[in-house]
């Protein structure tokens, strides 16, 4: 057992590492310790895609104590959730994780156990991956998966007159933050809940799979950096505009949270970190897609249509929404707690 | 023409990024803008291989001005190499670039044109990426193979009596930084053609498909770390020792460079930078194997053989080689040029 084992990544050495950890861990994965690692073997045609996201401090460890399981859950979703964007199936993860010689043996399992968790409930593993180490620790991944050809999704392909959906449920992430910091509350047992959804956001890969293979995404892109930046780049990507509603349904544990803390659903339902698709359908299959989905327990809304006008729109009114930017003011490294909630809703909570 | 671009990536934003730099560069391939990137599509069985690696400072941004060319240049060169240590077929890199945002338009085209122009020599392409900022410069790829079911080279499944090659053509890059630092001269288009050498390392892509396709080699590994690090590791996997020759030939350049400096070949030959094949064939094969790799340009010879007791020498002694290992003293992260001469080669040069 190597759970309270305080030795240093930099006592043990590469090699020590690649032994003592990596080995029992990993070592039945064919092509352990090759210098490529095996993803699998393809017998039918394929269309093979990729996908590679770092991943950036997770909000729930500035809520609570740090913990690098949550950074290796996120790292896995993020990346697993550009898959299910194009409606592939996971072959595999190839992780790459720079962290200083001071990382404890424990901070490394909790790292290697989010990672490997994320993995498992996706139906997927990590096949191979590389460690350094460095001053500042920098978790990098990259999914593999594969289409059935013909049938991957992609941003464009979208018409006028599509309908938008949005996949999965949103909001859990910045509930929890509202709790955490004490604007909202709840009862144990829901407040607790909203915590692990918060920790472990899955990434909608049945969705994007079923979604493909009946054909009835024209386009597809998930919710990296929060909704209205998702919608706009749709958009952009189809020469579009769209219409929003600005109505939608939240579960019922963050509708409450929104309820106490004076919010819209629609403002905490367009923040990040739920890792939900957008998905262009046209109108006549908008029926059959969302009881489709939520026959399989996945949650899917209408949230609006695309225009041929090119601009966004919210209810009756210009939609100005937020989102983060790498290289702008606005690109997530953490930060202050208290007035990054502020931020990401878009202004002080009531 | 962005060739004297001395705006900052932080000025352009993502946005800006995407649609002014990379966009005219990477648009026309089919992904382009997606959230997974297109491999590229798979007919026949295929054994999928990928592997990860991040690009450490190279040697050659320390010995002349830093160029991030050639950053990108050895990105793309350490990950493609160990493909051909599995004797794969790229099928595209993935590539993950944290960059600072004051990084100028100019120094991130020198990064893209290095992984471009290291990957068309190489007869792939970058097939997708992700960029951010971030304090400190890291750049991590991808690359992803197919291997014929069957054929994958591995560390392991050599046995006692077989012959060792090192294909390649070891020495330049630590004879460029003797150069460099005036401990050997040579005339100035010979002193040129060293110092490319060493700014545009080869992957093995070649050598590594045909001994797969032809099944000569038992097993094979890239020489990343050293030819110690390389053979002791090819050992380990395989449970046995190596006799090494200590008898190598340069190539002409590599070797007066050797000659001027005291050095023996064998010295400069097992330091790392050059990114050779060490390949495990059979005693009956080495002849064949080596004339067919020389018919195709490429550098092979036999340095030794493996044997079934375990131990390393190296002509009639024990060998110690040079080993850099990360999370530990050795681990290379720049630094001193003239003290790295002397660590690299293993003492102080005459």
């Amino acid at each position: 057992m190597s759970g309270n084992d305080e030795r240093r990544l930099g006592d043990l050495g590469e090699r020590g590492i690649q032994e003592h950890l990596l080995r029992p861990r990993y070592g039945r994965t064919e092509g352990f310790g090759d210098d490529s690692a095996l993803l699998g073997a393809v017998s039918t045609p394929s269309e093979l895609v990729a996908t590679t996201d770092s991943c950036p401090t997770p909000v729930v460890n500035l809520l609570r104590e740090p913990d690098l399981y949550h950074a290796g859950w996120l790292l896995a979703t993020i990346n697993l959730s550009d898959l299910a964007a194009a409606g592939a199936e996971p072959l595999g993860l190839v992780v790459n994780y720079t962290l200083p010689k001071a990382t404890t043996v424990r901070e490394f399992e909790r790292l290697l156990d989010g990672v490997d968790d994320c993995c498992a409930a996706h139906g997927t593993k990590v096949a191979g991956g590389d460690i350094r180490d460095g001053e500042v620790v920098q978790l990098t991944a990259t999914a593999v998966g594969r289409c059935v050809p013909g049938s991957r999704l992609r941003r464009s392909g979208a018409g006028a007159g599509d309908r938008l959906l949005l996949v999965g449920s949103p909001g859990y992430l910045w509930a929890a933050a509202l709790l955490e910091t004490g604007q909202a509350a709840l009862p144990e047992p829901d407040r607790a809940e909203v915590w692990r959804r918060a920790c472990r956001p899955v990434a909608q890969l049945e969705a994007g799979r079923l979604l493909a293979a009946a054909g009835y995404a024209r386009a597809a892109m998930d919710v990296s950096d929060g909704l209205f930046a998702t919608v706009r780049t749709l958009c952009e990507a189809n020469g579009l505009g769209a219409a929003v509603t600005g109505r939608f349904t939240l579960d019922a544990l963050p509708a409450e949270v929104a309820r106490q803390c004076g919010l819209a659903p629609f403002t905490l339902a367009q923040t990040w970190g739920d890792w939900g698709l957008v998905v262009a359908v046209g109108a006549a299959d908008v029926r059959v897609v969302t009881k489709t989905l939520r026959e399989e327990g996945i949650g899917a809304q209408e949230i609006g249509v695309l225009t041929a006008d090119g601009g966004l729109t919210a209810g009756t009114a210009p939609w100005e929404g937020i989102a983060q930017e790498r290289f702008s003011a606005s690109s997530w490294h953490g930060g202050d707690v208290s007035t990054l909630v502020t931020d990401v809703l878009g202004g002080p909570v009531a």
